[in-house]
């Protein structure tokens, strides 16, 4: 285990992190509040342990194997989160170290589950960082790190690998440093325009940032109790339309960049992707029938929601809760599809949705001809046997981690629902789930093993599963801490 | 498609149905009741549409191939249920058809869902046929028809394949209509020794025979409306035992009957099979604390809904509904594990699950070795690409069917518990799920619509998925239909 190559990127990360916490700030700064004090302390002492963290013992060798990119990614975020947790804690806002933790976590993974009963008594400040995390969290820390630092060392792509969405890494041109820059600046762009266009429906300006950040990253966390309930009809189209687009591949997105316009609608994944949403927003709106005054309020509400949950962001304009069975099986079954891979959103993905749903038409064909050899098309290309494995075993895992915490917060007793949906909303990232975990609920009701075991699944959702599993693993573990001591102790 | 084959299977399949109702007709005699002649007519009514089933047009070529084994299979178990169903509808007992077939396809795909309100305002000789479908579509109605009839035409192993539970199919010895027989035999022996043993704690002689049906059948369907309760504690140990026997893989007993016991225990899905029992057994019994008077009478109860759950048979000593939430979960999680393959009972089998896991735990490996070229290991031999295949494709498809039909049973608006374990309890052939349809509930209660889904549930979760899709291919139906009637006339 390179674990001196491991310590410098954790540096690095807190680093960055520091620099980040300078934004909210800025927000203290205008508004006159006094939590931004320990937001500058904290992001201080952010900075002397990065600093100091890059500075004992330079690494030999610079080279990430696949298993050092994963530990390296799953130990930055869970970094990341326990010095993000610090100003909530700190500032008092949040007086419990373990719900400021939680929903720091919720915040980078881009879930949006939240353990505060009254987000409006927090400070502009502490409510700027909050969706700020979602932010960084929604393209990833270190895909930003390889866009700003020089790594030296030609396994990068093991980082970025572990950190992106999706069954196969989008490297938009050869240089990795590039593909990263691309990727922030479309992001950087597509979320200053929601931003512009919010505050022209006569949005406040700091409602209008926090929530294009919340959108952008599909995270979730709102600054208003009652979500985006109370902002006008416009907003809300503009928000569920910039939902939808933050769920597309961003490969889709450079093809427009580099000119390609028309080569967007030929992206597959992004096809079936509309049409799943097109589908689900016609089959709720049928089934919501009477429920709301009008059609378009209708049409709003069901779009509003189904863009929400399969983008796995989690704003409500409505309480789905309260909503029919139908819709509400169709929106946990869009949680657990998701957005498109190398998109911000979480799930499954539908590209991996798709390609097993053609493995099985495969099959249905073969047995009327037994010997046939027609590959599995995705994307107009044979899907690759490699892929395939990986994704099976993707769905594999996912089961047994979904199952097993399952189990463990059903050690609370609380209804079947509550229990299974909490498990779906944090593992695919996307925040409320159904009855106590609902729109109008929040998670503080939980215990400290059961948001525990929320955490690792927000973790394990966001960094598609492996980075936390090979992290936890007894053997790396072992590598990692009794290891490291004995080689310190005997080289010192 | 070759349909005069096809034809001529079903035709036996009938007539091997119309002695099968001989059966309830003695039973009508012993008891004196007139529903008896009942169950004559219809006998002699299949009797006749199989004979001429039989006559018209001989099949020129007696091959069937992959597809053809699997409609003949398919048509072959909804054939059976079509006209099973007519007694309980003909004598009035069951007022409506669709409930009469309901409980027919629930009896001979083992499921065990009723919906019966009062079980115990039945027949005797409805109550007999009632389980008696319970034991003949334990170890399918198919494999009898090659133990007692020579097929000729070398491909009756795909009729066995498609009837088979598990991922591959064990013939015991190289000839099929051999292997057919040492299966019955064993099922009919050990079924007759929990005849006995129950009789022998004192047991009512009816009551012993219709339970050891469907405990050998991993059915369900009970005589009483408190099903297995009302019991003394040795009756409930003697049945929790053989449920627990008839969801080995019968491979297994295979080794005792030829005189290697000691394989018995080195097959290994039944090390694992008999581990997970007295995992969930200590963990229910622990988590029960305080529920139940006394510790045997908890260990008692927990063994019992273990058993019956796992093997998917569906008895029940405690409304396990009641029970605590982390109990609740563990058994709706045994639902979908099941039984081990080759064994009356249903689910994923405990081998699908016990190669899946082994599935992930290599994948983790080789993050750590990515060049390592292990195999994964079952039963002593390395796990062939082929068989993993189809239990990924296994795995997808019964996802898909599970999601499809959640959300159709969840357009009548119950909640989400019920809908869920509704759909859970029919596909993986158990029977009672949770609150509406648990084990103090029944099925009666949904639309015809759902009960028309579940059915399918239970038909296509007993064959294991494909013969039901592949029947119901557009294709499928439209060489069965159209382009016979086509030919037919042509022909003709």
């Amino acid at each position: 285990m390179n674990s001196s190559m491991i310590r410098v990127i954790l540096g690095h990360v807190l680093k960055i992190e520091a620099l980040f916490m300078l934004l909210p700030c800025i927000v203290a700064l205008i508004y006159g509040e006094r939590q931004g004090y320990t937001y500058l302390i904290v992001a201080g002492f952010c900075a002397l342990v990065g600093v100091l963290m890059s500075l004992i013992r330079k690494p030999k060798d610079t080279a990430l194997y696949l298993k050092e990119g994963c530990v390296a990614t799953a130990l930055s975020w869970i970094m990341l989160s326990l010095f993000g947790a610090l100003p909530f804690w700190v500032t008092g806002e949040i007086p419990s170290y373990i719900d400021s933790l939680f929903e720091t976590i919720s915040g980078f993974t881009t879930t949006g589950a939240s353990i505060l009963n009254d987000v409006e008594a927090l400070s502009y400040t502490s409510l700027f960082w909050r969706s700020f995390t979602h932010w960084i969290g929604g393209m990833g820390v270190l895909v930003f790190l390889l866009a700003v630092i020089p790594l030296s060392g030609g396994s990068n792509i093991n980082l970025m690998r572990a950190e992106s969405p999706g069954p196969s890494v989008g490297k938009l041109v050869p240089k990795i440093k590039s593909s990263a820059r691309i990727l922030y600046i479309i992001y950087f762009i597509m979320t200053v325009a929601e931003m512009i266009l919010l505050m022209i429906g006569g949005m406040n300006p700091f409602h209008a940032i926090t929530l294009s950040m919340g959108t952008a990253g599909t995270g979730g966390f709102g600054v208003l109790n009652s979500s985006i309930a109370s902002y006008s009809a416009y907003c809300q189209w503009i928000i569920t339309i910039f939902m939808i687009m933050f769920g597309v591949n961003f490969n889709a997105y450079y093809f427009v960049m580099i000119g390609k316009v028309g080569k967007f609608f030929e992206v597959e994944e992004v096809r079936w992707y509309l049409g799943i949403i097109l589908s689900a927003i016609a089959m709720i709106t049928i089934n919501l029938h009477g429920i709301y005054g009008s059609i378009p309020e209708t049409l709003r509400n069901a779009s509003f929601q189904v863009a929400s949950i399969i983008t796995t962001t989690g704003y409500s304009t409505a309480d789905f809760n309260t909503w029919p069975m139908f819709s509400k099986v169709l929106l946990v079954l869009l949680m657990f599809i998701g957005a498109c891979a190398g998109s911000t959103g979480g799930g499954i993905k539908v590209s991996r949705v798709v390609i097993m749903l053609k493995t099985v038409k495969k099959e249905l064909n073969n047995y009327s001809h037994p010997k046939s050899i027609k590959k599995i098309m995705f994307e107009k290309k044979a899907v690759e046997h490699e892929v395939l494995r990986a994704i099976n075993v993707y769905l594999i895992t996912f089961i047994i981690i979904f199952t097993t915490s399952f189990i463990v917060v059903a050690l609370e007793d609380h209804d079947f629902t509550t229990s299974f949906t909490a498990v779906a909303a944090t593992i695919n990232n996307i925040g409320p789930g159904l009855e106590l975990v609902g729109p109008t609920g929040n998670f503080s009701f939980w215990s400290p093993l059961s948001k525990i075991i929320l955490m690792m699944d927000m973790l394990a959702g966001r960094l598609e599963l492996f980075p936390m599993l090979i992290l936890f693993s007894p053997k790396v573990l072992k590598e990692l801490f009794i290891d490291n001591l004995r080689t310190g102790k005997n080289k010192d």
